[in-house]
């Protein structure tokens, strides 16, 4: 498949990642395919600055027809496979159909094959890595499905290890898993030994602008990321959340959370300094934001990495948990399965409503994801993520938009965010547009989210990671994507990019019955006020409406 | 609630019935409101002409916002209710907000008034009733909830007493027992005592149409439903759609039943004379089509009631269940426990894609009943029906459209019904618009389903029922209505009812952010033949989408 010729017409983005994944849809995609048949596609597409010199460049796109949300889902994922990708040269996987038995694709410099995965199904992804080690060498990158995507979970990621080979990197939401486990695709192993760096075209012009794009990074012109993350990490998001009201806590029942200082960075420094694991952690080489981090358990053995701020709220806080080790090992046995911690604590806290979880009931709530694992019929109507649960248990009160979970920003108290979460054609999702500008003011916040959405919607093409926070300044990344492709773009055409693509994917959830009216936060939210602030989501519905008219 | 004023404009019709549903959910309903939240309505409406000297006038109508499709609701059923009702003077009953315990609306010629239903809670309908007829007398009529409806099942009726006080009655789709339970109603007891038929405007006029229109009725003009329905009751039906391959069979992969003797109309009247039961039961007095049944088990014991054609196909020959007595049982406990046997029988039939039943495992099927009375995990799986269970499981090939079970007519062998299941507002639904001509040419069903939908949509306010057939000869009710209501409405008026009513919907359904894409029957059924006739749904999908343009 021939998705585009970069530097072909000098004033034309090349395609990548998200843009992939919407041009693909478009072109090949059934709206109208039930997305675990065979009609449905599934797509995994690096960014198209990724294998390149540039920091953080590697977010890798994974996506298809949603089995959460029924309509088009792109999830993204970092570590060093998209990288990899890239550097041999493939655009994009699409895989159509369904395999007659669970396969791993192997690739490579020599090419591909398809190999049996015989010897690691239904094996958790952290076994199944292992195995597939053993196998392939150290060496290689691995994207991957647990045994939530193998039994198609509406709740089910798709794994991707990261610089050390632990899969704790997850393109998590809207079920992406289970399109991958329909067509009995196990693993992606992905060797790009021997093969280079990405070259430029410009080679003096990218070295420019790359000098350029790197100082912007690091002198953090919002805040100051490459000190903030590298040391806190996204833990170091608890206190700001929890201070702001945003911090989902007890099933979005309150805005902050009484134990936030027993699940913030410092006490996962603090536990650090104890137990050995670490913050500065690079999910892929050459990162310099390296936001990641790892955890090890009480006896000073590795037990999760990349513990990140959605799912110390979302396990944490929002079902009245306090206890940094066991969102840890519950975030690991996520991993291993393959679970969306966002989806998944959004499924537990609504059983509080019902009777069948109290918030801070550890045990229990370890007990529900050990359901999960086990695919008792409770574990698969959890595994089925938070509608499919509140639809079984008769929950009214649910915390979702267009069928996908709230993550850990609460909109009533992040009003921009909250725009982005009723809009995004993606649903409810964290990155598909961030907005905490004026946050508890319904004024501007549509047109706030608005931008928002457009810059970071082009920025998913790239395969740049969110945290460079160049989205705020967009203007430096042009001249690099010039200067690498030999091309001459303006940023306008980038905002046209974001553009095309976000009307690509409206008009593909059309397609799929997803009409305009879906573009809406829960009743509920507008109703219900949120403590510490008293704030109800207030942003005018009209004006919501109007947000893609472009 | 002021609804209509029927007389005070000679050409406007009254409301009644689905009429009612759509101008209150129009007027007071949410289209963004959670289908079990408080800010839902429950509505109950008896058609325009219930309560007269009209034989079959009595269906009522149930409605809201559907747990199930998402969409607006109107489901209907049988029985005294909805004559008493209007014989009584309510037009609609219409609940919003939510008790603060489990309560009984009692009605009679004193008022109305609430009264505790703490002893009859958790009982399924059979027992339940027995207690209200202790505590009311055998005289009343009662609406009310199963377990089902209770638990906020989305596959959970409201039943209505028939004639001779078994709830076996049921508004079965959509899951309106479920809003009916969100309200913790549980029973509307119905006393009528005293109160005598509705007395028409222009008596002569009224005497002289309605002499016509029961001609017309009995005369049978599309084959004779007084002796047909009268003889075999919908049973009948088996051996139609047998010899038409449009019976459900072996989860929608075939479309007869080589086993359909073992449970037709002539196995039902030979258990008949052995055990006693009977064809030619009237469901409401008076009803000259007495198309209803009782069915005795093998010791000549009452088991159900209204054992029909639906049921026979959904709970039979879709699931391979070529016992009469099996089928029989099962229906009693859907009763029991308010469940829609249509919605039962397509949700046990998918979980043969998934190993989870046998066709043809009697045992099995009727133990996943007990599991859904018993409201263990997978109880509650089944209980939301065919469409979350299909999630829960990972079923790709799933007979629903909105969300709803495809009923007992295969629209692949029928296909202007197949027209009707596609785009009705109400979902996948058999008596929203029948069409059987030509049933196997893919030419003119656009328009016969429209010409169908129309017209029993309009039926649907008058509280007649489908099986008077006057549907197809509206021209003698229209006289029937202006005598009735000393009014002087046209046939256009009637249509224009119908019109009005569907585009209230279907713009309920627009803000509820269903989309028009919504309106189609599953891809798989454009792609599989069935056999006998070897058909695919082949009407173009670029002429169902223009169905609506009026």
């Amino acid at each position: 498949e021939h998705i585009s010729q970069p530097g072909k017409q000098k004033n034309v983005l090349p395609l990548g990642g998200r843009g992939i994944i919407d041009d693909l849809m478009t072109k090949y995609g059934s709206p109208s395919a039930h997305p675990l048949s065979k009609d449905n596609l599934f797509i995994v597409a690096p960014g198209f600055l990724s294998g390149t010199a540039i920091s953080s460049s590697g977010r890798l796109s994974v996506g298809g027809k949603s089995p959460l949300t029924g309509g088009i889902k792109e999830a993204n994922v970092g570590g060093p496979a998209g990288q990899k990708l890239m550097q041999l040269g493939i655009q994009a996987i699409m895989v159509t159909g369904k395999a007659s038995g669970w396969k791993i694709l192997k690739i490579g410099v020599e090419g591909i094959s398809f190999e049996t995965a015989e010897a690691i199904v239904g094996l958790g992804n952290y076994a199944a890595c292992e195995k597939l080690y053993k196998e392939y060498g150290k060496q290689i990158s691995i994207i991957l499905v647990g045994p939530a995507g193998e039994r198609k979970y509406l709740n089910s990621t798709v794994a991707a290890t990261d610089a050390d080979g632990n899969p704790c990197r997850h393109a998590a939401r809207g079920g992406v898993g289970a399109i991958m486990g329909s067509k009995l695709l196990k693993a992606i192993v992905i060797d790009s030994t021997g093969v280079a760096i990405r070259k430029p075209v410009d080679k003096d012009g990218f070295k420019n602008a790359l000098k350029k794009l790197t100082e912007t990074m690091m002198a953090g012109p919002h805040g100051t990321p490459g000190d903030f993350l590298k040391n806190f990490g996204t833990p170091g998001i608890v206190d700001v959340d929890n201070i702001k009201g945003s911090l989902p806590t007890y099933n979005f029942r309150q805005g902050n959370f009484d134990k936030h200082e027993k699940i913030n960075a410092e006490r996962y420094i603090e536990l650090n300094k104890q137990r050995g694991g670490r913050m500065g952690h690079a999910c892929m080489p050459g990162c310099i934001v390296r936001c990641s981090n790892i955890f090890h358990d009480s006896n000073g053995e590795y037990l999760t990495a990349s513990l990140e701020y959605e799912t110390l709220a979302m396990l944490g806080s929002n079902l009245g948990i306090d206890d940094l080790d066991a969102i840890a090992r519950m975030d690991r046995k996520c991993d291993d399965l393959g679970l969306d911690t966002i989806e998944t604590g959004c499924c537990i806290g609504i059983l509080n409503d019902v009777g069948l979880f109290s918030f801070g009931d550890i045990a229990k709530a370890e007990s529900l994801i050990d359901e999960i694992a086990q695919a008792t019929p409770l574990g698969r109507i959890l595994g089925s993520g938070t509608e499919v649960t509140a639809k079984v248990f008769g929950i009214n009160r649910v915390p979702t938009v267009k069928g996908q979970g709230i993550p850990g920003h609460e909109p009533r108290a992040l009003k921009g965010w909250g725009v982005t979460y009723a809009t995004s054609p993606q649903g409810a999702d964290h990155t598909a547009g961030p907005s905490i500008e004026d946050p508890l003011s319904p004024v501007g916040q549509v047109e706030r989210s608005k931008s928002s959405q457009i810059i970071n919607t082009a920025f998913d093409a790239t395969g740049l990671c969110h945290f460079t926070f160049l989205y705020k300044n967009p203007d430096v990344v042009i001249p690099v994507i010039n200067a690498f492709y030999g091309i001459n773009v303006t940023m306008e055409d980038f905002m046209n990019l974001g553009k095309k693509m976000l009307r690509e994917e409206i008009a593909f959830n059309r397609k799929a019955g997803i009409g305009p009216a879906a573009d809406r936060l829960p009743d509920w939210m507008r109703k219900e006020q949120l403590s510490p602030t008293n704030e109800k989501f207030d942003v005018p519905q009209k004006e919501i409406d109007e947000i893609f008219d472009f």
